[in-house]
This record gives structure tokens, C-alpha cells and sequence, in this order.
């Protein structure tokens, strides 16, 4: 059995006030390419689909253009889970349907949580559809304990692994963030604070996990236990990563083998730093004008237009910032450093500069809770 | 060939503050009922599925759960079609892969509109699914003049039939106002101003038409030419009317028998008008208490806590008003009626009362082009 594994396509995405459709359309034709000529025996989707509950009409027609063609097309079955940014009803919409079709889609926790069976000459194959479900969810779908996420999709692998029989290859499809894993500045974390994180020994029983959630390529414990990174670089903070579709073969012993390929995106995403006059003569030679670009400069006095005449050279400048002078003087730290907190970090130091005075652990507490419902509401949009 | 033809589900809809999923599944629920037992060759969907272009999960759900029981479990194939309510790309996601399990939905219009192909024992019925598309987007679509809904009919309609060989039995199915029919307040005109209309003769090389947009079941000149009506009434106004499923017996020389179906919603809609002393009695004997109802009092003084007391009574009362009462004093005419008027004739008035002068032509036009261009992009929301 061989099968393409990749996730976090994060379709509808904005990037720095650019929606990536076109980006993305472009690299999903390389990826189709791919599947054309590895002929891969189906292809798995871990979670983050689409960016947010509700994407954009573009995004849904784009989805729909490359799931038809990986299986009308090419005749390749797929199997695709919900992450925790898709809305898990709007991407389960049609699934019983569409599995008639070759297309596994698992959006919302169900109370039956069947694997999807695939089959090569050694036999069948058993692919655990672990979609992304918050721990209440899970509790009420079956009525059991499941404080945090580690008990809750413990709990979604027991349920699910009833349904296998002994002594088969079986493969889990999870959207989770991996204790140990390289966080990067473009996910949303699973629930504010931290507790997210689950331990890679709950994958030890499968002969292959295949991941999302992390958008950097990477394995999570084991070399059977990988991230195949998100589709593109979607923060300046990725610029150094690698993305990749992991070709998994699955032997019939349940051996595996893995082989990471990479794609090229349409613009590539960089960041630039030095002095003004220096990163202008270094643009006359640069052959890649159209990347997406953070510039950074290390002048001390401010340069007059500096970011329009940087622009003009750099079409897709995103962002600029000077390293050394603060925009408002006010706030603590070099400029720009607020980018790379987290949103409970950042609260924290706005309700010090407001206030005079620390977060107290209750406070603090309320609005993580506040932030993980607002997460959760944002992803089941009902309106 | 024997098929229901049904219209105007808006899914997601609300009436006067209350969420009608759960009405909407009731009556869905009777409808599959009907399916079960007429066994129909196929079911027919008109257009406005949903109520709006992102509807609530929960319609998404009622929709999904709908198709799935009519397609696996009564294997009875359904043809669909956008309405102006519906978001074309989100309503056709999957249409190549699901016509493969018999749903054949036409959302966004295609360069190729061809026609949906059932067989009964007399041969091949053509059903022609004409989804909404406005005159602008026909011109783009196929690059050619359309000035108008009835142009643009015409030329979908052309079209499509280039598909159709001589001789052979075929349906329209289409979301249209048909010139001549009664209109209802629930339904968003196609464009402001009643420049929508199209003329009936446009279906007369049809053995039948299965026409959506108007919520009052209803033929369109022709007993071949019909509105089913709406799923539910969707306003006050509409408590008198009739909604239909139609049961289109089509014979194998084209010659077709209809007869009209009704279901019992969960809640009636109903409007009360007399002295709030003579509802009080009249509420002792009634024995549909939960109906959803407009209470219009004659008395010619307010009464202490009206509205309160009669809510008591009939826990469902949506609308309340005194028939001779002027809630502001200020507006013409008798109170409510600013609910009976259309948005066109509403801004006039509101733009009299606030400037002493009328709306000049241009003036008029402006705020048609400006609301047209709002319905618009309501229904093609890509945020």
C-alpha cells in the first residue's frame, strides 16, 4: 500500500492581507502532478483544510476542483479528516454520499467511529479517521471521561480500534499536537496555555501515523509518527522550513518507508535584513523579485519612503519594520516583537501597560477560557 | 416517469426571531414519508435550498441528513438547483462526485449546462436544471448579449437544449418569476424594481416545468407550468396560502397529471385580529395554542401589559400589534404597514419623510443598482 501524506492546507488563507487562492491552486496542480506520476494507492488529508469554519467561495470551488480530479481523474481514493480549523458539519457535508465515491471524509465526531478499509495484495489496510474533536465533544459523544486532549483521543483510538481485527496494518489520521513537536508561528493552538499536547506512545500501536496540526515537515517521536507540514509557509516565522507530501509504503509486513517530497511554491517566502543602500543594491541582482518578503531594516535613523521605494522593487514586500526604532516608544522590547508572542502573552503584557500590575492566575485563567471558546465558536459558526 | 417536484426549502431560515430548523426537519421528515410511500423516480429541488449563502451548520446538517436518507436510503435520485438565496459555489461543492451516487445539483453556472438524463420504460426524460444565474453572469458565462432575466432564461435555456435530440420528453427545472404569479412577501425579489418577471411562453416547448422562487403553490400559465410553493410560510402574510409538493406523473407521450400534496407543519402560522377581551375568551377554546401567530388588537385604547397576557396564552406569539394604534406617530399610514412595503418603497418613503422632497429617477435607479449589488454579493459572501 502506498499513500501520499499531507495536511494543513489552511485553503482560504490570508497572508499578510493576500489571499493565497492562487498560491495554493497553483501548488495543489503540482501536487496533482505528483499523484499522477507516483500513482499512489490514496491519498490522506490529516485535518486543517480549509482556514477557518466559513472559507471563501474561492476555497470551496477549489477544494472541490482538486477532490475531483484526485478522484475522477486519477481514481484516487481519499481520506480526509477535520482540524481544528475547519468546521467539522460544513466539511462533512455529503460524506456519507461521497464515500460511495472513494471519499472518506470525517468531520464531526459521530457516535459509530468507523476506520476506512483499503485493501493491496497483502490485504486490507485500516485507516483510523481520528478528526479533531475538543475533549467535551468527545465525552458527550460517548459519555465517558476525557479530561484534555491526551484522554480524549486516547479515547477516539480505543472506540476505533474495536472495530479492527487482530493482527491487521492499521493507520491513524490524527490533527494533534505531538508532545516534543517544533511549533511554528502560524498555527492556532489546540487550547490556550499549552495542555494541547498528547504523547507520541499513543501512536505506538499503529505501523504509521499520519499527522497534521504542525506546519513545520517532521517526525514526532518515531520515524513512523510524522508531520507532512502545512502546503505552504504561511509566517514569516516558516521562511527557513521545509514542507513536504511524505510517500509512505506500507509493506505487507507493516514496515515502512517513507520518502519526503517537496514543492515549489509561486512566490517564495523570505525574510531581508540590513541596511537600506545595501539591500537596494543587492535588489538589482536579486532574480527573485515576486517572493513574499518581511524586510527588516538595521538603519538607526529612519529612511525617507523607505518602504515605498523597497516596494518598488519588491512588489510583494508584506511587511517592514526597522529593527532598532519602536513605532509607538511606548511599548517594551524591540519593535515587531509582539508578532511572535502568543495572544495569551500579549494580554498579559497589554493589561501590565494598562494597568501597573500582573495578571493574577485567575485572570489569567479566564481568559484562556475565553480565548479556547472563542476558538471553538469561531470554528462552529453558526451564523 | 413519476417525480415530485418541490421548491423554497430555506433551509436556515428565521421568522421573526426564531430559528426554523427544527419546524423545517419536522416537515422533512413528512416529506420523506411521502417518498417512502409514492416511490417517486426521482425528486426535483427548484431552487433556495438554503435560506442564505452561509447558512447555519445546523441547516447544513438538515441538508446533508435529507439527501443522504433520500439517495442510500430510498435510492431515489434528486435533481437540485441554486436559487437567488443560494451561494452557487457552495451549494454545488462535490457535484462532479455526488452525480455519481444519482444528486445532480447545479450550482454555479458552467460553459456547459447540460441537461440531467433519467429513463423510464417509454425512453429518456431530459430534465434541463436552468440554475439562478443573473444576466450579468450568463454574458460572462458564454459571452453574449442578455439584457434581462428573460433574455438570460432564453439563452440558458437555448443552451441547453442544444442537448436535447429532437422528440424527446423534457423537463425545465428552473428559479424564475414567471410574469402573472402572486408574489408573497418572503420572497427576495430577483432584482428591485420587478424588472425580474420573465414571460411564461419561455417553457412552452416543455412536457412540464418545475419552477421555484414563489412561495404560493401556484401554475404559472399553464396547469404544465408550476410552482410547488414554499417548504414552510415563511411570513404573515403567507397564512392563507396553500404549499404543495407536487407529484408529476409524466406519461410516455409527454402528456403529465399532477396532484398537489400537503403537509402539516409542527407550528400553523396564523394572524388574530379582534379586541384583546374577545382573544382572551376565544384563547380558552383554542386548541392549537402552539401555532405560530400575529395578533392584531382593534381596541382603540392600549391595554396594560397586552402583549404579555396574550403571550401567556399562546407561548408563540411572534408579531403583536394595534390596528389603530401609530407606534411613532410620525410614520403615514396605519402602523405595520412599513412591513407590507418593499425596500424600494420603504427607502422612498423614508427619504420623503427625512428631506421633504421625492426621490428623483436617478436618484431611484441608484438605490436599485445599490441593492441589487447587495443581494448580490450577500449571496456570493466570500468572508
Amino acid at each position: 500500500m502506498r499513500f501520499l501524506h499531507t495536511a494543513d492546507w489552511h485553503l482560504g488563507r490570508m497572508f499578510h492581507g493576500v489571499h493565497l487562492t492562487d498560491d495554493q491552486a497553483y501548488i495543489l496542480e503540482q501536487f496533482l502532478e505528483l499523484v499522477r506520476e507516483v500513482k499512489p494507492d490514496a491519498v490522506v488529508v490529516a485535518g486543517d483544510v480549509y482556514d477557518r469554519s466559513v472559507p471563501p467561495t474561492e476555497a470551496v470551488r477549489l477544494l472541490d476542483d482538486t477532490l475531483s480530479r484526485l478522484l475522477l481523474d486519477y481514481k484516487v481514493p481519499v481520506i480526509m479528516i477535520a482540524g481544528n480549523h475547519d468546521s467539522p458539519d460544513r466539511l462533512g457535508f455529503g460524506n456519507r454520499l461521497l464515500a460511495g465515491q472513494g471519499l472518506f471524509v470525517t468531520g464531526q465526531l459521530s457516535a459509530k467511529l468507523e476506520p476506512v478499509v483499503l485493501y493491496d495484495s497483502y490485504g486490507p489496510v485500516y485507516f483510523l479517521p481520528l478528526t479533531y474533536a475538543e475533549p467535551a465533544v468527545v465525552r458527550n459523544t460517548w459519555q465517558l471521561e476525557a479530561d484534555g486532549h491526551e484522554a480524549a483521543l486516547r479515547a477516539m483510538i480505543a472506540h476505533t480500534t474495536a472495530y479492527v481485527p487482530p493482527g491487521v496494518r492499521k493507520v491513524a489520521v490524527a490533527h494533534a499536537f505531538v508532545a516534543g513537536g517544533v511549533e511554528s508561528e502560524s498555527e492556532r493552538p489546540l487550547s490556550v496555555g499549552g495542555s494541547g499536547a498528547v504523547g507520541s506512545a499513543l501512536f505506538a500501536g499503529f505501523d504509521y501515523a499520519a499527522l497534521g496540526h504542525l506546519h513545520n515537515s517532521q517526525q514526532a517521536g518515531s520515524e513512523k509518527i510524522r508531520y507532512s507540514g502545512s502546503l505552504l509557509k504561511y509566517s514569516f516565522a516558516e521562511a527557513g522550513q521545509k514542507k513536504g507530501i511524505n510517500l509512505v509504503e506500507l509493506n505487507g509486513d507493516g514496515s515502512v518507508a517513507v520518502t519526503v517530497f517537496s514543492l515549489t511554491p509561486r512566490h517564495e517566502v523570505r525574510c531581508l535584513r540590513g541596511l537600506f543602500q545595501d539591500l537596494v543594491v543587492q535588489a538589482q541582482t536579486d532574480s527573485a523579485k515576486e517572493d513574499y518578503l518581511m524586510i527588516t531594516l538595521e538603519d538607526h535613523q529612519p529612511i525617507l519612503d523607505a518602504r515605498l521605494r523597497l516596494k518598488e522593487m519588491y512588489p510583494n514586500l508584506l511587511d517592514f519594520d526597522y529593527l532598532r526604532l519602536s513605532r509607538s516608544g511606548t511599548l517594551q522590547g524591540p519593535a515587531g516583537d509582539h508578532r511572535r508572542l502568543s495572544e495569551a502573552s500579549l494580554f498579559a503584557a497589554f493589561f501590565n501597560q494598562m494597568t501597573g500590575e500582573d495578571l493574577t492566575a485567575e485572570q489569567e485563567q479566564t481568559f484562556r477560557d475565553l480565548l479556547d471558546e472563542l476558538n471553538r465558536e469561531e470554528r462552529e459558526a453558526t451564523q
